[in-house]
């Protein structure tokens, strides 16, 4: 039997990976079957089975993987200084999801939105999905409420206001363009960023004649 | 045969279409069937099918509501000068659609945003949803747009952005809020409140020392 290289293994369990999440994106998790995912990467069951016990496993393995991937991203940015701001951070994180993941895509169209959401839902029912989503959640929630706690310290933002709660509230516009992009697609990374760009040059009306000039920029 | 009054053709409505959301909040619209409406309501099928003709129609009553309540939101604000600031708005919505669909509690749980997750997967495969939602959140943009362009016409935000990309973000935070409460229930409306005014209270590091101070706010 010939020897097998780690990089044989390592290339052979991202292809079953990545066509396992394409065939989830598609079809969602309950209508696809391993014999779907078997068909999409062209192996055979032995090959597969090798590396994934079934399509418990691969949902795991693609949660873990996704979360694992934002979160390295946050992190790398707490350590920036200054910390880059949401819109160019949010930008990044979106960026880097298109990149790491280009098997998601089907005739162009990226599907990555679609599996997100139809995994919240399957986390509705599936205890052990729920646990994994969970733990990675907060996780990511923790490297963003690092970024958020060095714009407070750096003066960037008010400080009287519960890192968390920020980190929370950024991670809801990620999860909700998701939404969007998978069910409109009508909303592009540019017009998010716009978006994000104006909501950070907001100020109050000073006294409501709408006359008060905005200075930032 | 006794006279039926619309104040009562109104209410059996209301607790039909408050049971349906209540019973697909709890374990999604497959696994929902009309005899567990039935049963949850406390109906005969005679009296549910002279409402409704099935789960599809239940499900499109329930969407048009929920996002025209939401519009009605926005309609009013966009109305008001000052415009209220996007913490404000988005809490008046989350207080709005608790107040208004009671019934979609079960033991003091707040069960919509489970609702609304599993309409999204439901969409990805019911063109006939789909379209419905399609347009019910072009309606509810249009509604933002109009808040988004006063925040702009008053000098409260950048006029050089597309007023219908922040609509859209901020959509996008009430949407990721929702998941966030269905999946984890660690985010509260008062969490996200905060966070929106840290996000609103930010400005760029000047200079990257972070001795710069915050004056906002």
């Amino acid at each position: 039997m010939a020897r097998v290289s780690q990089a044989h293994l390592d290339a052979r369990r991202r292809q079953i990976l990545d066509g396992a999440a394409l065939c989830f994106a598609r079809n969602g998790f309950h209508a696809t079957s391993m014999q779907d995912v078997l068909k999409e990467v062209d192996l055979s069951a032995g090959a597969v089975y090798r590396y994934f016990s079934g399509k418990e496993e691969l949902i795991e393995a693609i949660a873990t993987e996704v979360l694992g991937a934002i979160r390295d991203v946050y992190e790398r940015a707490a350590r920036e200084s200054p910390p880059p701001m949401p819109d160019e951070l949010i930008a990044r994180t979106l960026a880097h999801m298109m990149r790491e993941r280009p098997a998601v895509t089907d005739g162009g169209e990226w599907l990555f939105p679609r599996l997100m959401i139809q995994a919240w839902t399957e986390t509705l029912r599936n205890d052990a999905l729920s646990a994994l989503l969970d733990e990675g959640f907060a996780k990511v929630t923790a490297a963003w409420t690092k970024v958020v706690s060095r714009y407070q310290e750096t003066g960037m933002m008010r400080d009287d206001v519960a890192p968390d709660a920020v980190a929370r509230t950024l991670m809801a516009v990620v999860q909700g363009f998701g939404v969007q992009y998978a069910l409109f697609g009508t909303f592009s990374p540019e017009a998010l960023r716009a978006g994000l760009r104006g909501l950070l040059s907001m100020r109050e009306a000073a006294d409501g004649t709408g006359n008060e000039s905005v200075e930032k920029g």
